[in-house]
């Protein structure tokens, strides 16, 4: 059923405490009468017509013509040669920039305050790129390629992002002092982008000076642009630095408003279906679609609904130290966003 | 002139504060009469015949003879196709495992108490190859090269590692969900060594995972062993939760007890000659020397007076949070050692 004025997102709820936080999710985007209409889709790899792996086709077409998806976490494949949904969704649609603001929860204590920074990490290719191979018996060896084009399109991404974001600078993350030739044409693509933003400031550094500096005084950072795996690694670092991928939120841009947000942490099966599941991530990742669709208002208040139940510290869930259930915390976000009103 | 019971040991100063905190250390352990001469020689890299760099021939060869040298800072080439020397003497010298104690110094208060862990780096290989192609224009590739006798070789450092410096657990590091066959390899060969040391517990997690956890919990981490770059990446963050390269010794091991010692920290060349710098991380790592060379009793009267000086805060240098100058810190160090007979 088409609603006037709403905006139909893909919904991949996924696996273990997936559906849930899916639920939870839905429930506070009605109470915040966000225009949004949700088309639910399961998505598990298959194989298509010359054994390659791919997305099921109803999953396929939804994203297709929705362009938008919101995704909660799905069970790593254990069979040798399964590939991950994950990787595979980021592909398909060729979603090139992971982004993932880490900013510090008021109230929820953490051995840091006051972090607030991006990290925007290539999506495509890199270490990702799955090309190995054994040269002679005991020998091994994995290409990471780098392309000028990918570079080019994430430098320009992240300076871009800087702006429409009020953020003052970016930071390349490299290791061109080793990887000269790889790592040294994607710090090319920085600078050449910097040049092209004077109002950013731009500065680079080595890989491991960011993750020294960073555990020293994460504020000295702002927006982060890396390779894949470098953003891998530092997103999840930075993710710890304001309580862990429970509350961190993450979205997959591509070309054209192609975008899926999702919750990075696992499948938690040990707590799946007791109603004792954190959806914040899951929650925060569509505020981040909803500023995506310029649905700022909205955004704004289920944001804050968020952190005023967080900081009130009455209703949390366990993860976050509190005793409530996922639905009661939902159920107090859900009361703050209508009391907005 | 040579000292009976004397060993030598080939200290390289290095560059900018390099040659002050040589000194300092070389004064401490005067005053702590440890049986070590020391044999100073520079290296800066040649171009030996048909056009490969090297290190100097009296540099080699002073090493060649005492097999293990302490070392400073050396400042980083600038001119492209110079190679960084740090990478050299490791090559050179054949210096596989890359060893950083991380354990929190009493009295110098960060984000974190309790860490106690030890990253062991494969020194020799992985994304360090050097092996760079462009493809076609705009496309670059770099290889990264695992073999199957580097990683056994530096999974059983680990575990030898752990067995003879009583630690309980050696985690493997490692993203074989992405590179299945390199990661793979290494992982395999970790494995291998756990069933050959069934008394260290042996668990595996992908470096995004130890990124994450270590800034939530360092404490629950002891001996951790990875491959090159997640080596540099990891090392240099763990330094940081105990306050930074300026306080954590290293040691570069090789075969038949070869090895050279550094602290791996900056030339400092704004403070270089102005008697300001912090010797800590040298010393410590000389320490770690002694500790190689089966002088145990004079590594633990050394290490004590430097962590007996820093907990009593009332000399210190400016970086840990004082206002003495190196050689008023070194005078401190030097009278608990001589107070200790
Ligand atoms: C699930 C895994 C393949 C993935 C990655 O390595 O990129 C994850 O760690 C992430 O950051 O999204
Ligand atoms: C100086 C540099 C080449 C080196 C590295 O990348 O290995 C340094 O960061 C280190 O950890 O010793």
């Amino acid at each position: 059923t088409f609603t006037q004025g709403m905006q139909t997102v893909t919904l991949i709820p996924g696996d273990g405490i997936g559906p849930e936080i899916s639920v939870a999710v839905m429930k506070i985007f009605e109470a915040a009468k966000a225009p949004i209409q949700w088309e639910e889709r399961n998505v598990t790899a298959i194989k298509g017509p010359g054994g390659k792996w791919m997305i099921p086709p109803d999953a396929k077409e939804s994203m297709d013509k929705n362009k938008i998806g919101l995704k909660g976490p799905l069970k790593t494949p254990i069979a040798a040669g399964h590939p991950s949904m994950n990787l595979l969704l980021r592909k398909t649609f060729d979603l090139y920039a992971n982004v993932r603001p880490c900013v510090s929860i008021e109230g929820y204590k953490t051995p840091y305050t006051d972090v607030n920074l991006v990290t925007i990490r290539e999506n495509t290719e890199g270490e990702y790129s799955g090309i190995e191979h054994v040269i002679v018996d005991g020998v091994v060896q994995s290409i990471k390629l780098i392309t000028e084009q990918a570079s080019q399109r994430i430098a320009e991404y992240a300076f871009e992002y800087a702006r429409n974001n009020q953020r003052a600078s970016v930071t390349a993350v490299h290791k061109a002092n080793i990887m000269r030739m790889s790592d040294g044409l994607f710090l090319r693509k920085c600078r050449e982008a910097a040049e092209k933003h004077r109002d950013v400031k731009f500065t680079e550094m080595y890989l491991d000076t960011v993750c020294l500096n960073m555990v020293q005084d994460p504020t000295q950072f702002d927006v982060l642009v890396m390779p894949n795996l470098y953003g891998d690694i530092l997103s999840d670092l930075c993710a710890g630095l304001i309580g862990g991928l429970g509350v961190t939120p993450s979205g997959n841009i591509g070309a054209n408003g192609v975008a899926i947000f999702e919750s990075v942490h696992g499948t938690a099966p040990d707590i799946a279906g007791k109603d004792m599941a954190n959806p914040t991530a899951l929650l925060l990742s569509a505020v981040m679609m909803l500023r995506h669709m310029g649905l700022h208002g909205h955004a704004k208040k289920i944001e804050a609904a968020c952190f005023d139940t967080i900081r009130d510290e009455k209703v949390r869930t366990q993860d976050l130290g509190g005793n409530s259930k996922c639905s009661e915390f939902t159920d107090a976000i859900c009361q703050r966003v209508r009391d907005m009103d």
